[in-house]
């Protein structure tokens, strides 16, 4: 099995040198200054237990890669750039390799459905920063992260099993699960603050804003008939994931955080916040709170704006005005 | 009201060209040659009983247009280019104003509801060609075409029952309706054979394939629990459009041959058959007929092909091959 890691990001980063120091066959498909870095450099890896220098064959485009029917590949992009990523794959020659997608939100798996029919869904738990060219850091410790893997929309075979084995030998917690969308919609919860960091940056008063926000997303789960599992609460992250200090390195917030910070001109807040929108629109749940959201997020990623540029009191006033 | 057409081709320019000659205030956006010769020379509406040019305003982008809460947007692009529109109409300052999707398939709508909170389908009934700049055409007579309309998912409002009394008042058969996506299912069955058409050209043996392309379809809608309508057969059509010649126009098929004959680069199947795909891997039913359609779709698109350059003898022995 090769591993065909497309978007070497702050996830994509440190699953690609991560499987690439346990002497697996990898190939990254990067861009810009990170290929360049990576090429020039080879690409850092950092954790709580690990400080490297991995390398990583790089290419930038699907299209200089001759696919083989034993590549898996993984979707490590943000959810707005995964159906130009599909279209370049499948014109690049990929048919029914196994995608999986290892990216937040849930509706990456349904993108990728329409294109191809081996698609699986990986809940990411990896508490991972991309933000210079050429360097990746994990937080996690003993493992870098924890990854559930399985078929979309349900189910497990034998390609779960082995990318599970493969991540779990390269230091992650990795296992194959045949419900996996649960994990993936529960994690989605967490997610729905990744925009109030990327505003505020890292303050302990927006811990006021999760549970009304996920309280919205929990009533439209429910009109939906969407089952979830708590993942904050995982009891595996005790045992594999501890989120402890890296040296050097000061953890700057989730990815629509580290979005602005590389001013990449958009986020993924459609499809965090915008998915509960979407759910409570089509089945009748009023979700204000995650469409404030939503717009919020638009507006930082038009203007540019950085972590910290508003506080918690200034999104307070704007939520009183659509009161 | 205001009406901004978003997408001035075929059904766009047709349904445009008839509201400005109405009378009503209405709004193109338009791109490239079409925006030049509809600015030059007004945009010629050719049906059996109309050849008339007329001067409908243009843009070039919706970030040139002041929207107004009293704006009805008509999404008329094709679903490739529908999330870059919707993004492009928020940052220009759309919020809930409705949003009405003129378009074939059925994702347009759930694509604009993740963004935009009151969303619109129309079941477009409208043998409409656009092939050469400054000129749309459409078969239909006595009525231009068929429109029905509604909210998604479901329900009717004022702005439906507004712009349906709008459009029939300007040539055409309009409905507001409660159940629209039940047509947009059953006209998403006739689409189905969009691109044999695009790939032989008007073969009357094409017809063979119609049976066993909707028959996979109509498995899976049943599966998934999807509500459908004969489309073909509606009984509107033999009383309001009925599809005659129009002197010195030569009909070249539906929107896929289009497509193709502009060199657009891109064609739609993804959201047509790879409808049908995509609901047959979602619920666990095999779709080859649709998957071999998409496969082809892909391919022609890829290579600038033209309607005519395969026969359905070459199609047939591809579906051989993968049997």
């Amino acid at each position: 099995m090769r591993i065909i890691v497309y978007g070497v990001g702050a996830i994509g980063g440190v699953v690609g040198a991560a499987l690439a120091r346990a002497g697996q066959d990898v190939l990254g498909i990067a861009r810009g200054a990170q290929l360049q870095a990576i090429r020039d450099k080879g690409l850092r890896l950092r954790t709580p237990d690990v400080d490297e220098v991995v390398q990583m064959p790089c290419v930038a485009h699907p299209s200089e890669i001759d696919f083989r029917p034993d590549d898996a590949i993984l979707l490590c992009m943000k959810t707005q750039h995964t159906v130009a990523a599909l279209a370049d794959l499948r014109d690049a020659g990929v048919t029914d390799q196994p995608i999986f997608c290892f990216q937040n939100g849930v509706e990456n798996e349904r993108l990728a459905l329409r294109v191809f029919p081996n698609v699986h869904a990986v809940t990411v738990m990896l508490p991972g920063t991309y933000l210079e060219p050429g360097k990746v850091v994990s937080y996690g410790t003993p493992r870098f992260g924890i990854l559930d893997i399985g078929r979309y929309p349900s189910g497990v075979d034998a390609a779960d099993e082995a990318l599970a084995a493969v991540l779990d030998a390269s230091g992650f917690a990795a296992y194959a699960r045949a419900d996996v969308m649960r994990a993936k919609y529960g994690k989605l919860l967490v997610n729905l603050m990744n925009i109030l960091q990327a505003a505020v940056g890292r303050d302990p008063a927006l811990a006021q804003m999760t549970q009304p926000l996920q309280a919205e997303a929990e009533a439209v789960y429910t009109a939906a008939g969407i089952a979830w599992e708590p993942n904050s609460t995982d009891p595996r992250r005790a045992e594999f994931m501890q989120v402890k200090d890296v040296p050097g390195e000061s953890r700057q917030g989730g990815s629509t955080a580290q979005s602005l910070l590389r001013d990449t001109g958009s986020v993924e807040t459609d499809y965090m916040n915008g998915e509960i929108s979407l759910l409570g629109r089509l089945h009748g749940v009023p979700t204000p709170l995650n469409d404030a959201m939503v717009r919020l997020g638009q507006r930082l990623a038009a203007k540019g704006a950085k972590p910290g540029d508003m506080t918690l009191a200034d999104i307070q006033a704007e939520l009183d005005q659509h009161r």
